[in-house]
């Protein structure tokens, strides 16, 4: 429609004045719907929490009220890793996660939250969106009755909290250390001991010492479970989970019975959440780690080449059995490679480029 | 609400079978409205055209059709340049665009495209939604009657095309070089002449010899410009657009008589588009570098060390000038400084260290 024919038929304003036309079509109406959602993570739990909750009330809002979440934190409904068959066996209708909490269920799961050497943030957005994640993840979950959405991620992650420095591949020998995933498993070919803990019982095994070291998050988290108190290593950067992606898992048969602008909504609400909490973690652990460094005597380290490269090496060891589970893990895994390599190297030309001149030049 | 309470409410799917509860409550009836978009991007061109065209379809869909949003590309209703007018003044309700294009009305403007050594795609996203920077962004847009959302990103920009190689910062002195914004300010510092052109116009002006050099985008944008027929040498990393954010511009009258709910959906859907156009550059640049350096004879190179920190100089020239055109100009140079100091110190920990040490490691 060129401007003359806008100006024609009355559609934009007069003199200044802001003007949208009304139409006199009928107006639109739909069904009001109530759905249960539940989540991995503690009510209010800074960024992971706060981020499900956000997701769950923007449902509603964006719906102007016409759907329902009923959320349930991790323990209210049922337990953190129930989650998941809470909402395949359709006693509820959505969750909230990290989808390597499933790997038990298929070694697949874990690369849809993060796997060691694995993809950033903005890599593993294009990977999911652009380079045949979603598809992948469709395949994978739907053999489980489940429809995947991206909703949130935590970006790099530290490499943890130690008791003693970490100097060598040697020093991983016999660590008992919390950290779940494929992540773990490049730890336990180091000679280390991984434990899967969920966040609420880190603390307490730390301080007795049933555990020596531990990762969760990075520094804003980090700094609210205290680990501090009990180790002060603080070691970057994470191998483990360099963007890790959190999800919404729903009811496949639910989800396919939705219209499709609800769908939108659904998917519209989630990939805003994925963008407003990678901006929080940001934002906040900048500056907590400033306080964990200054106000908490905690000792920061980075991990050598040395270490770095026995990491790697360990995890292609890791791939290579992930890979002989089945048909699906090697094809997730090749996906992913392909992606790593492609997005990966264009991450060299720009952002790491760009940044290391950046920071150089203005000291930062 | 405990499981008990749920079930005995009858709230959840019974024997396996998804269900979500359909209340009897009235259905809700809203009226349709049709709403005027202008653009600052040709019909298609790929990531900013697609982009923004991909964002008025979501409005359309996400409200099930109720808001049905005219799209017009550069030039079918008025000039790219004229779009920021058109909705100020109520002739439409939405612009798209890059709002460094408005910088001759406040060169406040600039910082929320890109700024030289400013922020990345996630630097950006943070100090937008958690640092203050929409805050920002509205009280001087809300100035000129504009509400402006996130809508889009290039992430960080290759440094252009030229026909030489840029071996000192002597070489940018008397360089014709097509670049807007601040980073063209920088240019001229070093005794370049800046030149602004719009996209369609950039491929004749070198071609003809108009101009010496030329930056646009990135690989999958310039590649589809056919820059290499002209210019062989590419430089990477560009300082002066790191992280190109889009923008939506809403007239604000009309903006603040939407309902919540409606203010919702735009966010949403701008905010998804925030993250898709993001991802599909980062999914598509590395393939297009490949095929330009490959196929097309284009020798890529890096800026030195030397010449980055005359551009590092330059741009505090910039950027001092800048803050002293008003109050507000210098409010937002200073809360962008703040941000980039929390946020770029982070990255450093985070996603360079750990991006530096995974390409090392694999070979990337």
């Amino acid at each position: 429609m060129k401007r003359r024919e806008v100006l024609k038929k009355g559609l934009v304003g007069l003199g200044g004045v802001a003007a949208a036309t009304t139409i006199s079509a009928p107006a639109i109406a739909k069904e009001r719907m109530e759905i249960n959602m539940v989540s991995t993570w503690g009510r209010d739990f800074p960024g992971l929490g706060t981020g499900a909750q956000r997701f769950a009330k923007r449902v509603t809002d964006l719906s102007d009220g016409r759907i329902q979440v009923n959320y349930f934190a991790s323990g209210e409904r049922v337990k953190a890793f129930d989650s998941f068959d809470e909402v395949a066996s359709g006693n509820a209708q959505l969750y909230h996660g990290a989808e390597y909490y499933w790997k038990g269920k298929h070694p697949g799961f874990a690369y849809f939250t993060a796997v060691p050497f694995g993809l950033t943030y903005t890599e593993m957005n294009a990977w999911i969106r652009f380079g045949g994640g979603q598809e992948l993840w469709d395949k994978l979950a739907g053999d489980f009755g489940i429809k995947g959405l991206m909703c949130g991620n935590t970006g790099v992650q530290m490499g943890g909290w130690f008791r003693k420095e970490i100097n060598s591949a040697d020093d991983i020998k016999g660590l008992k250390m919390r950290m779940p995933g494929l992540g773990g498993d490049v730890l336990a070919k180091l000679g280390g001991s991984p434990v899967s803990l969920p966040g609420t019982q880190i603390y307490e095994n730390l301080v007795s010492g049933s555990i020596d070291a531990t990762e969760w998050v990075g520094p804003w988290n980090d700094q609210f479970m205290k680990f501090y108190e009990a180790a002060k290593y603080y070691y970057y950067p994470g191998m483990h989970e360099p963007g890790a992606m959190l999800g919404i898992g729903m009811n496949k048969s639910w989800w396919e019975g939705l219209s499709k602008a609800d769908q939108l909504l659904i998917n519209a609400a989630a990939s805003m959440e994925n963008d407003v909490m990678m901006s929080e973690y940001n934002a906040k652990n900048g500056a907590s780690l400033k306080q964990l460094v200054e106000e908490q005597g905690v000792k920061l380290r980075a991990f050598s080449d040395d270490i770095y490269d026995s990491f790697g090496e360990a995890a292609e060891e890791v791939f290579d059995e992930t890979r002989q589970h089945s048909a699906l893990a090697n094809e997730i895994h090749e996906s992913f490679a392909k992606a790593r390599q492609e997005v990966g190297s264009w991450a060299k030309i720009s952002d790491q480029a760009y940044v290391s001149q950046r920071n150089r030049v203005l000291g930062l």
